[in-house]
């Protein structure tokens, strides 16, 4: 039964394919190793929290713990195991007993006792998907901060800002990485709200009513009138994690508040991503990604300096939503355990957890040394030359002509500019054909300022100073005794 | 122009394939003819908040609000002019234009000044979502009053609980109840939560920076700083929208918060959807759809009651993830007015608004009256005999012989008991040949005790009381001045 | 019953949020309008089989297609009657039977005999999806011709590829029109073959076995052994869909089949558009969409001409994959006819039919219409100067210098020449330091030639040969008499 | 470099979280050391095909082989550096290359000549991908043996079956099976036809035109016009890929192709799993999964025999369209290659391939090992009494009375004898009211005959012998020499 026994070949999954996340912190706390260790830990501090009731002897979670240190169990055999059970918890339950019983056999009648394959591996699941949280949680952080400064730096750098594709109006490299970083505000939010309020235990028994418990409790002399809620609480409180109001085994409120909560992360990440993305084309050249060496190169052309960190971001931005919706699927979830839904939700959940760590931290990476070229931001500001601010001559000659006459000739001007002639001229030129006697307007005594695109940013700054102010006031970090993890 | 000069055949979508909305509430308040009033209105808000800083004259809004009025506007011309430029608003800019015109002449300049397309159509889908996601609201309301007075009356009947489709241990039919309950709470808590915060007005011009809405004022003498951001507020505020911090064109914030919260509707009706349906099964029938005469008909069967509501909201509970997903999904938009991904939100924005409305306005009935078949409950409860807490035995025996042997014994126990042998006899069977002297144990004296599954319900009586208490206390009720319709 | 007496607003879906298919031909071939107009289709063919077996008087079915015409059944009454069935058939039927009462007494007896809600609905969908089907692969027809002759007129227009939205290597714009027309012949051959292989009538009866068909027909004194399965034939016959071996009320492989279809439409559709939005980026524009009055306008800017078609397009590729999820997740279908799945299929096929057919005309439009910009194309093929044949130096250095060597070589040369120093200073330079002698390679002896990039165009000429051959090798038409919508 | 000097740990996916294919064969040939031997693959049969061509020496191959042998390259590693190019081949190649220089100098300066990483991932995918498909084939065979069967021999069991959830009329268990197995073959016959017309190699080159495999064989003197496409053949052939007419760096329909067919595997299996489920259901148990040691265990409760077969396929069905739909979305790739789109194929491509094969492997061991409960099936069928063939009355009576009061006759008949009257008073009873003297009809005189649900099969025998028929003549087995597989 031992790890060295096994000679079969297993499948892996050591991130080939997942260069996202291959590697970053994210992969340790999610690996098949953590989560056996999490349900290790579920078994221990249920075994403590019935100590401290009385019901089980003091050294049962110490031999829970030996027996489950890393290397004792075979993760290829439960894994295997688990097509037994549709489930890995019953095998695993049996080889940890099995393990526990050879160094302390007084202990081994009291693993797993009136417990359920739902309560560990749910348990399990929200002691791995906090740890994972806490990691996206401080690489948001890192992102905030890392945006806030570039959105400072840029409140005043005039830009071309696009609209479906095409050059709309003057904007400012300020307000793009404003709108990231409310984003990322907003993500990162959300997610610490969910840590703070705190992923639930799983402690439920059988089918929610937590009947064995129960009875092993009270069978053990335990007096109290529902000890087995006060054995939850203690479980809860010795894993760090919340306290629901009920057992969730088909109430998949925790499951459905971390698909939504990463699914958001998914989507801020992907925002900066894809804008990084068209920013960094060669014909644009805004920005350009942090160069490190070995980063960016293809396996053919020399020249290539692909925009890597951008790209590993947009596939988690791809695949979150999706492996999200299998979980937000999964809560219409029949019986008191259903039969399918819930052991849907595993991979996937993992996947999100991974994904979404993975590309926060490749994200901070980019934030930080995201390089911005304004040169080539000035020139791109002036490539339709005084079409830019068409929809401010527009607005100018509004009131002389009328909005619609304006707007069919600034039309006809920006047309005749198109083809070469000089914006004075095409401006005089459809006027006079909107029947201004000899084309004057005011507008055309103040035609250079009027077209400087720098005097046409509206409420640019101000907004940015707003998305700044607002990432300053971040929720209060949480104190060391608060952290999640802080158990573990 | 006008609708009755157009004689073309129209796409019509009048429900027939959406029955769980059709004839409900929403499908008023989503209507085409809904989103074009709120269009409408949206243009009346800019226009009287204009008038407000001085900026258009004082009758604009009103005449804005006349020519907008139901019938004047030919939705289907709009509707295929919205191919011209990927969407409905040029158009509708022009032809409300031209009906302003024809009747306030020197209003029809003021139309839409210093306004854009997606200003005005992402303001009027936080109109349309405001009130849609106000039914939801009111009908979960309904749900969660009705199901904790169902929770209450079946707090102390016993029931089979099923996992994996199996008969597992004695539960409470109040304990069903209260699942359903705490998820119907969860949902109507995130709706509530998404109103009292507000969706938010959409003002950002052109590109997010309101330049025009800043020269429209500055020409029309407004003297303020930033005058546009003033005005923002005000149209917030006319038309009982939230204030965002910055313009959210490609930051969908509250997209994506729409779409977490109406995916959360329709999971947590979807379970109690599921659950009717399972327990209302031929075979089973522990409960029943409320009568109503011509209700869950069959085209073909004189005999069949169908649970038609059921089904209704088990529909919406399969379509509204994956709508919900195109919502998550279009996130990830580049540059500063996306080309596509805000295009291919309304129509799933809808579906989302109408599928969550339509089933909680359907689950609201079916949670009024569903009908609890106590007797069959009972009936199926004996179903399996002792077999049902089996795990109970296992946990009694175990005090004498040790878990793992005590399972064995009981799991023979079952065996035998399925093929016929008395409970007693098959355990004191089974006890022997586990080792017990003459199959001796303490549990045999209280054997008829045990067996009783009333008395294996562990903490469902509590939970039960715990879910009851959390529904009573509800979000406090908007004052009617709160209301986010209040303006409408 | 009538639609006049109905005065109740209905829900209404002119296509104002989905410009896509608004107006288009689909439109009217996938109303709710047309699906009624199919289920009276059904009812008539039955009675039209019935009547050819003896089993129902023969004017029965004209009778049915008389109450059935146009306007005489109230459609937003029988949208809400389907609450009370969750289909809408039960009270169509009734409402049909009703109108032909009215006017012929004895054939109402008749109407529906032996048929149950599914058989009419499936096969009402079969028939619509059908039409469209047929729109979508005349629009794909059209596109294959059109992207034809522009690969084949750009066969030898050097161009740049770009992978990671950098600069590659050189191609040429007839390869980027091959690629997209070999995803076109894909999608016009799938919906070709889906369309020759017929999509099947639904004839099961209650339960699948068409015993109340069989009844009906014996009790007719129909003397065959199973004349049930004969008029199965018949029905399917009279409808032009196609006979299944087996009753596909809960197997769903025609629904399957079609979500498949739609799907690879909507991507390759989708591949071509997001093609176009780059190509026709300001900074790039070597595409503009065609030009037309009226298109592409913006409500704000005079100067924008907006690619919106492709923008109308991608909308379609967004959505389409996802409704075809609700499609595939349905055949997961329970018992002989499910509780749910089904009913979850309506509107997403609809929704499917209208984006692949409205996407398919788009797409159209835009592949009989793009301008290719041949000059903007040289110039941006020079942007990057030698760098772009990087990779063809790497290969050439590789001879003399070992792969690995000449990689690093041509890298430093690059880094040079972006610093401004010319080709052949940079690469002798570089070449240098290699330790090649002098820095004397053959290459440099040929360098105008090597940095030539219409000399690095591999094997792309005969590539767009086969794409274009291949299009040419079309699947046969069909023939009139084959079209599977010639009996309406 | 080596794998034992690599001791960070990785993150693993040993099954733990996917019972489903955990230790079936699908394992073996989707883990990243499979994917990273057909990496080797490529880049060996390249060579091969370098080597016949005359450009490259012969013992090339051998080396690359012998550099790739399973062991030598370390994973771990190559996982990570796949961040560095967003892809693991850049890393692999250079890896790869090194070991074979340590071994044979003269053959690393040709490993990968003019390739790049997508020709090598997209070859590696299309082997990895016929594997598992081949798989999956056998496994379909096995099933549509086993299920073809199960329907001939009980091809005469009288069953109820179930619509909405309630019992509708009476069938056979032949036809459920045969529901069943029609799906199996679709999905058979499905997976047989993509494999027959083989999944594509890649070999574009940089960026689709296959430049540099052309400069390389002309530079090393290969004469022919374009030896760059018979190097692309000859490297299909020689890994038993197919020869598509263009690359498909960007012209996804390998993958889309896949996509649909895996989706469907999951679709049929899916729906074979959810009538098992429900039919093995405590109160239902017309069917019991086979029983083996040890399986179907619950960690708490000894008498639960869970149907885990069931559910595991389940878990599959429940993501493999969702993990599809990632894979069709990729469809819309913008550019020669793609900056996202492709990266995010890989891992659900993966999840597919393991999910269908681990769930028709699964399912095969279910369909062989079914247990048929005909005893309980004949109990189940009488549960309603005459009900079950209400509509049967319906249409009898409908000769005599018209439809509609038929109909109302038995619907009131069918409510007398739920409240307990005898089937014949009910019924005549009910005539009475209708209006018949004296309540005689002919339908009273054969009225047992009537009632007898196993006179009411339709044509479920022939549909039986229908589906049974179609199952015989399966595709005609591939010969071994045709085997996609028969490379490796």
């Amino acid at each position: 039964m031992s790890a060295t026994e096994n000679t079969r070949p297993a499948g892996t999954d050591s991130g080939l394919l997942s260069p996202v996340w291959a590697g970053t912190p994210v992969e340790a706390v999610t690996s098949d190793e953590a989560w056996l260790a999490a349900m290790v830990e579920f078994e221990a501090a249920l075994a403590t929290a019935q100590a401290r009731l009385g019901a089980v002897p003091d050294g049962t979670a110490a031999a829970i713990r030996a027996a489950g240190e890393s290397g004792r169990l075979d993760l290829v055999e439960l894994a295997r195991l688990g097509r037994e059970a549709a489930n890995p918890v019953v095998g695993f339950v049996k080889h940890l007993t099995g393990l526990v019983a050879s160094t302390a056999p007084e202990a081994a009648g009291h693993v797993h006792a009136g417990s359920t394959s739902q309560d560990v591996l749910d348990s399990a699941a929200m002691l791995v998907a906090t740890r994972a949280l806490c990691l996206v949680r401080d690489d948001l952080a890192r992102i905030r901060t890392a945006l806030t400064e570039l959105a400072r730096d840029h409140r005043g750098t005039a830009a071309v800002a696009r609209t479906l594709t095409q050059h709309a109006v003057p904007t400012t490299f300020g307000t793009k990485a404003a709108t990231w970083l409310t984003l990322i505000c907003d993500a990162h939010e959300r997610v610490d709200a969910l840590l703070r309020q705190g992923l639930p235990v799983s402690m439920g028994g059988a089918a929610g009513t937590l009947a064995a418990y129960h009875d092993h409790l009270t069978a053990a002399g335990v007096a109290d009138d529902h000890p087995e809620l006060r054995l939850a609480t203690l479980v809860a409180d010795e894993l760090g994690l919340a306290r629901p109001t009920l057992p969730w085994h088909a109430a998949r409120t925790p499951i459905a508040d971390l698909a939504a909560v990463l699914n958001f992360v998914g989507g801020a990440l992907g925002k900066f991503a894809a804008d990084v993305l068209v920013l960094s084309r060669t014909e644009i050249a805004e920005v350009a990604e942090p160069a490190a060496v070995g980063r960016g190169q293809s396996s053919a052309m020399p020249q290539k300096r692909n925009p890597v960190l951008s790209v590993l971001v947009a596939t988690a931005a791809r695949q979150i939503p999706v492996y999200a919706l299998v979980l937000g699927q999964s809560m219409v979830a029949e019986d008191e355990r259903s039969s399918g839904a819930w052991h849907a939700e595993w991979q996937p959940l993992r996947e999100c957890l991974r994904l979404a760590a993975g590309a926060s931290h490749t994200a901070a990476e980019l934030a930080q040394g995201v390089v911005v070229a304004t040169e080539r931001i000035r020139v791109n500001l002036s490539l339709t030359g005084s079409s830019l601010v068409a929809e401010r001559l527009s607005v100018a000659l509004g009131q002389e002509l009328g909005r619609q006459r304006a707007k069919e000739a600034v039309t006809r001007a920006v047309r005749d500019t198109e083809l070469g002639m000089p914006a004075a001229d095409a401006l005089r030129h459809a006027l006079n054909e909107a029947g201004l006697v000899d084309g004057r307007s005011a507008c055309l005594d103040s035609l250079a300022e009027l077209l400087d695109p720098e005097g046409y940013l509206g409420a640019a700054a101000p907004l940015v100073d707003r998305a700044v102010h607002r990432a300053h006031t971040a929720a209060t970090p949480l104190t060391p005794s608060q952290e999640p993890e802080a158990k573990q």
